[in-house]
């Protein structure tokens, strides 16, 4: 029995609760580089014709909890990033505490072994639940960086980079 | 001798191979972005006062290879940024390619179980090894992102994020 279990189990690089605390550091830093952006900035700055952060961030509030909630539920989920009444940057960073802990919650729900099968996220996104997680992680870090290059066209130093 | 594989196995989240697999997915992607920089923008412009997107890929570089080599070989690296030879964009490109053949290859010579060990890396980054991996390959996806934009300022569509 033992022998089946040690086979099966394909050998581990990160845990579970490694990769939800690593997702959870990169979401502490969104939200400070949320925080940097001055009101009206954070809606209506932007460089090179690209959207404003705060549409970027709705992006990642329509991703996040969702996706997750399809991954432990199996729920169907639009994408939704429509989201119109996060008209101010308190009602954003709101959103953004209520997603994270609804994150914990979906999360708890996922077993080890799920990690590794096949899903479509948000009826399009073909892949296995650790890509797709690594996918909404991996945007995160990518539309903050740009988030990043707006502060500092404004003036702005962004927060540290390492410190989550 | 089983069971105490089986106890001591972490559950699994994500192979060795899959991570070099998604790295590697990631660092072809970067590898577009330097190809869509015009020659002479790819190590003069930038936005905001930052540094060329030249300097940032040089950083990259400078990580890639010899943090992999200390992990999977325990030599001492120093971060060595200062990559003044390179000042082609297809030197660079051919420093790319280079790390992408040495990536595989230290890679193939870290065993699962190093990766939830202890590290400082360059001499001066603690953490284990699956957490300075993920930190080379989050601060690619962070300067690539910022590069995009250098690019969208540029007048120049960057390659679809999730191409790999």
């Amino acid at each position: 029995m033992n022998t089946t279990i040690a086979e099966n189990q394909t050998p581990s690089v990160i845990t579970s609760s490694d990769l939800l605390n690593h997702w959870q550091g990169h979401r502490s830093l969104t939200r400070r580089a949320i925080e940097a952006f001055p009101e009206k900035d954070f809606f209506e700055f932007s460089v090179g014709g690209m959207r404003p952060f705060a549409a970027m961030v709705k992006e990642l509030l329509a991703i996040a909890a969702p996706g997750l909630r399809q991954i432990a539920t199996g729920s169907t989920e639009e994408l939704k990033e429509d989201l119109d009444q996060l008209n101010t940057k308190a009602a954003v960073l709101a959103a953004w505490d209520e997603t994270t802990a609804e994150i914990n919650q979906y999360w708890a729900q996922i077993p080890d072994e799920k990690f590794k099968e096949k899903i479509v996220t948000f009826g399009q996104y073909e892949g296995t639940v650790w890509s797709s997680i690594f996918y909404f992680i991996d945007n995160e870090i990518h539309h903050r960086a740009q988030g990043y290059v707006f502060l500092r066209a404004l003036g702005i130093e962004p927060p540290y980079f390492w410190e989550r």
